[in-house]
C-alpha cells in the first residue's frame, strides 16, 4: 500500500530541486528497472505490482537492502510519469563520478555544451553506450541527466555511462594539461569527416541545439569536422539535429578501428 | 482579428481526422513559415503579428492567393500548439505525391515500416533531406506526416521531401518489378555495414520502434546490415534509436560516393 506521504515524496522528485535534495532519481517500466537492477547503481525502493514481484523474486533477493512495496495498478497510475505505466517504479541513488585525466587521455570522450532537450541527452547517452564511450561531460547549464525523460530515453544506457557535469572554464584548464590530445567539433566550415584523420582517443564537443559551439570552446578545438550533405551543392536542411550529428560522428570514429568480426 | 469560427477550425485541424477532411496542415514559427513560403507547397492562410507582416511584405506579395490575417500575440497564443508561440502561424495544403518506379530505381530511397513516434519521423525527414533522399515511403499504419510534432521536427525538410504512404503488400509487388535493385535493412545478425558493398541506388527499410522489421518485409531484403557496436563484445545497449540508426546508415551510403570538396 502506498501512503499519502510516499505519493507526495515520489511526486516531489519529478522536480530537479527535490531530486537534488534527496540525491535520488527514478526509473520506470520492466525493461529499465531490469537494467537498473543489473547495474552498479544502487536501487533503494521498488513499487511494483504483485505480478512483477512474483516474476522477479530472484533479483530482489540478491539486493536485500531494497525496500519492496507491492502496489495496485491504480496506485502505480498515481505515481507514474508514463502515459502507459508498466508494472514497476524504482527509486535509485544519484551517482557522482570522478574522472581521471589519464583515463580521459586514453579514451574517446564526449562533451555536450548546454544541451537542453532531455530527449536529446537520453538519445546521446544511448549512442555513447553503443559506441563504447564511457565518459560524457556536460556543462553545468545542461539539462539534468536524472530528468525522467532523459532516464527513459536512455533505455538503460544511463546506468553504464559516466556523466560528469563540469564548469566550462575549469574543464578547459584541465584539458590544457593534456599533451597530444585531439579535440574535435562539428562546424559547417569544417573538413569532410569522412576523409579526415581521426584518432582513437580524444574529445568530441557538440554544441547546444540553438547556439552551436561557443567561442570559448571553439578556441580549444584543434580539428573542425563537417558531415557532408549530399549532393554538396543542394539546398537541403541547414543542419542536422544534435543527437543525429553525434551518432554520425561517433560511428565515423569507431569505423576507423578495425575489429574482429569473425568471432 | 480572429473570429470564433476560425479559432474553432484551427483547433480542429490539430486532429488528423479534420486535417484529412480539409486536406490541410499547419506550420508555425518564423523559420518554418519562411521555409514553407520558399517551397512548392501551397500556403492558404497566414495568421501573424503586425511585426511579422511588416518584415515579410515582399514574400507575401509574390503569393497574392494567400489570405493574410493580422493577429495579436494573445490571439496567437489561442491557436498555437507551441509552448512559446512565435509570430506566425500558416495553413497549407497537403501534398499528394506520385512516385515513378523508374525514379525509385535510379535513386536511394527510404521505407519506414509502422513508425509511430512523430519526433522520429520528423527527424528522419530532416536526415533524408540532408542526404539527398527525395522519396520516403511509410506504411499506412505509420504516424501522420502532417502531425504538428512531425512538421516541427523536420525544420522545413518536410517541404522538400516526397513522402508516400503505401500499403505494404502492394508496394512489395511494385518493387518486385525492379531488376538489379538492392533492398537493405538493419538487423542484429546483419553484416558489418562499414565493409559491405553498398550501391548508390536502392531502398533502405527501417523497422518500427517496438517491433523492428516484419517477416513480410524481411523477405524482400537482399542485404542485411548491422551497425557495429564498440567494442563488439561489450555489454552495451541492445539497439540504437530508429532515427539514430537511419542517420548512420544514410551517412554510410553517402560516404561511399566521392564528391568534389574543392568547390
Amino acid at each position: 500500500m502506498l501512503s499519502k506521504n510516499k505519493i507526495k515524496f515520489i511526486n516531489s522528485i519529478k522536480k530537479r530541486k527535490y531530486r537534488d535534495i534527496h540525491q535520488c532519481f527514478f526509473a520506470e517500466g520492466e525493461k529499465l528497472v531490469d537494467e537498473l537492477l543489473n547495474s552498479n547503481v544502487q536501487t533503494t525502493d521498488i513499487y511494483a505490482t504483485a505480478d512483477w514481484i512474483n516474476s522477479n523474486q530472484q533479483k530482489i533477493k540478491i539486493q536485500p537492502e531494497i525496500e519492496v512495496c507491492e502496489i495496485s495498478e491504480a496506485e502505480l497510475n498515481k505515481i507514474s510519469s508514463l502515459s502507459t505505466p508498466n508494472k514497476v517504479f524504482a527509486i535509485a541513488k544519484q551517482q557522482k563520478y570522478k574522472y581521471e585525466l589519464k583515463e580521459i587521455h586514453q579514451e574517446l570522450n564526449l562533451f555536450l555544451e548546454n544541451i537542453k532537450d532531455p530527449g536529446n541527452l537520453g538519445t546521446i547517452l544511448r549512442i555513447a553506450d553503443w559506441f563504447g564511450i564511457k565518459n560524457l561531460f556536460c556543462t553545468n547549464e545542461s539539462v539534468d541527466m536524472y530528468n525522467p525523460k532523459v532516464v527513459q530515453a536512455t533505455m538503460g544506457a544511463i546506468f553504464r555511462t559516466k556523466v560528469h557535469y563540469v564548469e566550462s572554464k575549469e574543464f578547459i584548464s584541465e584539458l590544457n594539461k593534456l599533451e597530444n590530445f585531439n579535440i574535435y567539433g562539428t562546424f559547417l566550415e569544417g573538413n569532410n569527416i569522412y576523409s579526415e584523420t581521426l584518432s582513437e582517443n580524444g574529445l568530441i564537443i557538440m554544441g547546444s541545439e540553438s547556439h552551436g559551439i561557443s567561442k570559448e570552446l571553439s578556441s580549444i578545438i584543434n580539428q573542425k569536422l563537417f558531415i557532408p550533405n549530399y549532393p554538396l551543392d543542394s539546398e537541403s536542411s541547414e543542419s542536422l539535429n544534435i543527437s543525429v550529428a553525434t551518432a554520425i560522428v561517433c560511428s565515423e570514429f569507431r569505423r576507423r578501428i578495425k575489429q574482429d568480426y569473425s568471432k
